[in-house]
């Protein structure tokens, strides 16, 4: 039986993957007098009093909501709520298994920008902090832009930041195997959606100062006529000041003397010969899923001396389960109101120190690496282990 | 310790009582392709493709969203969506320790109508059922009517619809202990909020021929000229129709020569001898919580044969408990799109068939008896055990 087959049988079997729990026992009268009335009574008028208490008296310090309108799950597209669920509640079971932490899938049955904002907002009293998980861009800036504006706990939008933190994590290392600075690298970006977008404004923060990006178009650029959007023109006003050089307009003549090839776009987008016009010690991370923008042995046969990919059957995956169960951790712990730069930038450095000997097979640690969460949660706080 | 410092305890160190928990293992890379991706992808095609595989696939069968905004948490009045989150937890562990019920807290922030029915509409998908609880009247009857009409799953307000099932419940066995045939009793209702409104349609609905609901002004009245809203309205003109006949519009006049009382009301509203004045066989549930409107002893010496309670500490407790967890666990297993009045009647007559010998000290079983939530649960789905 192949893995879908296995995929389909354990999630009929189960009924999904998520269920509730209780943390106190419910056998006696006594029991139900503890969790529910008439002792339950005390507790709210605790936090009616200092509605602080909530932090340390309910789930709300250890629960986090996952908010998807079904726009762009996985690779799949625009295929509903319903239809995302089952990512929801993997994701969920992911962040309880790797960081003790609570969290429920919210699927939306409205993918209007308006709607969301408002029902995210309406719902956000029971939870310490709000995921939003595969949204379309460019909806996806604004929802999370304004969200964080109105509420006072972390609004972080995983398929911008997690993915960006984690291929900033194996830049880092990479960068050490190949013995570039990271001021003087030149990054083209292929794919200007959510990870694209946020990839760029993060490798910016740490210190590129050169980077190109690319959509289906070519590359994003002010003087191109059509096919932009306002965070698009906000990412190239950026670039254009950083380094005003021309490089060109279209991927080969960006690609050519480029350092960095990171692609966040489509299948088989790069040719062995397309890498070999690369500068020398090239760094390529092919995150299309599950076909990378080039197979990492081709990469490597074009010259590409670190290559990473989004799957777990080449070495380096570029996985934002490695930091997304710790950013949450680290959010609630330290009742975060916000997930700035500066921390994604100082988990990035942290979990690339987490590999002690970066090799070109060995940029990142895996998801499974015993205290990932622990570290991760810690950097989010600004805390020494 | 006293039971309010033990809660208060008791939720500071578990900080609150709910939390998630996985149905799959997540030990391997293996684990991960099945519950995550890449195989939940076809998962989430199968949904895409045929959008009703979501009850088998997913958590969403068996899964209910507790909402509330916070206005009417227990007796303790409007204290706000972050205090009522202790009762809504207290309420998920004891739908999933009594029925296997996953279900999970939305505390909103908002009070106005017309934005919880948006919210409510648009996180739906996530969810099996709907239960609103303790949202203030007349509010929630507006707010479950309107969800009920636009959503496919059952939206079912707790604090109206289950305490009536019970007290529904309690009076068919308490008329068999006295002797005395539905149609032909006289019942006065103190209390015209969620709870006294929904008791009073679904007595009616059950058989009961007189009915006279009060409120803090009196008996309210088709004549009386203020202090109505549109749902006291419509309950008048049924009630009126019923019967005919004018019993007076103070709490004393209606009292006199009634067979039931039920009190969903204020503390110490009857005395001793208010009860001297009922039929002979009286019954009375004095629900009050904590204070009944009347002590059950003080009943009994005004002459009560059957007095039932609130409180876990008399006997006779009319306990919403005792229904609720078995009325999801039945609408979901049975896919129910709305609860009706004769499914509620119906639980009604099972959970009175539950005491085989019902006596004046034994009107109803309690919620701790076995096998009570799938007895319910077959009763909603109309199913003989």
């Amino acid at each position: 039986m192949d893995i879908k087959q296995q995929a389909l049988q354990v999630h009929r079997e189960k009924r999904g993957k998520l269920e509730i729990a209780s943390r106190v026992p419910l056998e006696t009268k006594e029991d139900l007098s503890i969790a529910y009335t008439p002792g339950v009574a005390e507790v709210c008028l605790a936090i009616a009093k200092d509605k602080d208490l909530v932090w340390d008296l309910t789930m709300r310090g250890r629960s986090v909501a996952i908010v998807t309108d079904g726009s762009a799950i996985l690779g799949l597209g625009n295929i509903g709520p319903e239809a995302g669920l089952p990512v929801m509640e993997g994701k969920a079971i992911i962040y309880k298994h790797f960081a003790d932490v609570d969290a429920w899938p919210i699927c939306l049955d409205t993918q209007d920008t308006e709607e969301i904002i408002a029902t995210v907002k309406h719902l956000a009293p029971t939870f310490g902090a709000i995921q939003l998980e595969d949204i379309s861009a460019p909806r996806c800036f604004e929802i999370e832009e304004r969200l964080q504006k109105e509420l006072e706990i972390p609004v972080f939008h995983d398929d911008q930041h997690a993915t960006a933190i984690v291929a900033l994590a194996g830049l880092f290392n990479a960068l050490k195997v190949v013995g570039k600075k990271i001021e003087e690298i030149r990054v083209v970006i292929s794919g200007a959606g959510a990870a694209g977008i946020a990839m760029a404004h993060l490798f910016a923060d740490a210190g590129v100062r050169s980077i190109r990006v690319l959509d289906s178009k070519g590359v994003i650029r002010s003087d191109r006529p059509e096919g932009s959007n306002p965070y698009k023109d906000r990412l190239v006003s950026r670039l254009e000041a950083l380094d005003g050089v021309d490089h060109g307009s279209d991927l080969r003549s960006v690609l050519a003397k480029a350092d960095v090839f990171v692609g966040v776009s489509q299948p088989n987008l790069l040719t062995r010969e397309d890498i070999k016009t690369m500068n020398e010690g090239a760094i390529v991370f092919a995150l299309a899923n599950p076909v990378p923008e080039i197979m990492p042995d081709v990469a490597k046969e074009g010259g590409a001396v670190v290559v990473a990919s989004g799957r777990s059957d080449f070495p380096n995956q570029i996985n934002n389960a490695i930091v997304y169960p710790g950013i949450f951790l680290g959010a609630l712990r330290g009742r975060l109101r916000e997930i700035t730069s500066e921390t994604k930038i100082r988990v990035a450095r942290r979990v690339a120190d987490l590999v002690s000997y970066p090799s070109a097979q060995e940029i990142l640690p895996t998801m499974f690496a015993p205290g990932l969460a622990e570290e991760v949660a810690n950097a989010v706080m600004n805390r020494e282990l």
